[in-house]
């Protein structure tokens, strides 16, 4: 026990990194690889600290009338986490909504589409572009749109229409890993009040001046040591870390 | 919001349904297939929850000295859930020894496997048959050995040696789902203090008179409605339920 509270004290006086796109890539690639994690595993848990981090930010006390969230979800991994995430607001009795303009045919982001379908979570066929019908329906936004692997100019229809849509809504966001359309040298884009970092913040995030949980407490100590994570102590059995 | 509270008052009015062995195959295959669940998913659902079970029923602070936990693992499912456990239990800061006799060559089982290894979780290879080291050197024993689908006269070496000196040690046993050996005609087996339910509690448990935990809080609820489940209420983001 002396070694493992020894390391944690060091870790805690050391600067939490932010890791690059490359090095979030990399760090990713190993878990799949060399540790075995699998992606259905990594969706899972990732879609329902989510799904926490935001009972957390937005309680459902907190929430006008019916308890509404308007997820959605992008073509790749972060749309797929949206979709974990979904369900288990689901469960813990949240009304969300998913918009999934693109659907991607890979079969693990089909299955967490049949999960959230069976689970009676309505899917919105496009996207109002008059924002007040958003504000009006919504009590937040869950942004499952793009993540790191996207540069903002590669960005195309219809997700430049919906990001657009998203910098004049008045309700708050809650951005998955990235808010969407980030990077390090621009983040003139959507605002979003709460940001979830999957396993570790990303340099884009270094100015984030909103509520920020960390999440993703599965990583073998071998990777924290590795990129010099130097993330803060979960406690409890917490799935989620506030960052501040 | 209205339909939903109902429903849930009228549920905890009715008793709480004991599936048999029939009924929770048939249950889990209908989520493997109608409802897209991955096997992957839920072993990590289930492993995580018995982890946070275990935290519960055994805090950090109850456990003498080092928080050393032995991991007995099984050849099928439930020991693939107890690799899961064990990986969550190190992150909850315990120290999992897992003894996992039969590996299961299942590209998913071999993945679970190494996991654990690769988070330094260490593996017996062989268990003391003198119970009392096993007293001195574990605070409990986690048991991931058997579930409802092996029939008791079935159980064969090593896990009938290992459910007789289970009947001898003195430090309290956790059952992940039923407790090892047991079926609804014969209890006299092994006695666990803590009994961790998956989905629903097994018609063997219905005598149990341990610490009962219900998890698995990912019961898409036309599937709760069509087995008259009857699970109570789980609180707030919890992922288990305390029974009795």
């Amino acid at each position: 026990m002396m070694d493992y509270s020894c390391s944690n004290l060091e870790t805690l006086r050391k600067p939490l990194r932010y890791l690059s796109n490359e090095e979030a890539a990399a760090l990713e690639a190993e878990l799949l690889g060399e540790y075995r994690f699998g992606p259905q595993q990594l969706m899972e848990i990732w879609g329902h600290a989510c799904a926490i981090a935001i009972t957390k930010a937005f309680p459902l006390s907190s929430l006008k009338r019916h308890p509404t969230v308007l997820v959605i979800c992008g073509p790749s991994q972060n749309g797929c986490i949206g979709l974990a995430c979904a369900r288990h607001l689901r469960m813990f009795d949240y009304m969300p909504t998913v918009y999934y303009p693109k659907r991607s045919t890979l079969a693990l982001h089909r299955d967490f589409t049949v999960q959230c379908e069976k689970m009676d979570i309505p899917f919105l066929s496009f996207l109002p572009a008059e924002v007040q019908l958003i504000n009006d329906a919504y009590n937040l936004v869950v942004d499952a749109i793009l993540g790191p692997e996207t540069e903002p100019s590669d960005i195309s229809e219809p997700y430049s229409s919906i990001l657009l849509t998203l910098r004049h809504i008045r309700i708050p966001i809650a951005s998955v890993d990235i808010p969407s359309g980030w990077d390090e040298a621009n983040v003139d884009c959507i605002n979003p009040t709460v940001l979830i970092s999957l396993m570790a913040p990303k340099k884009c995030a270094v100015g984030f001046s909103g509520t920020h949980y960390l999440v993703g407490r599965i990583l073998p100590y071998d990777i924290q040591r590795k990129y010099e994570l130097n993330a803060p102590e979960y406690h409890g059995t917490d799935c989620l870390v506030e960052l501040g």
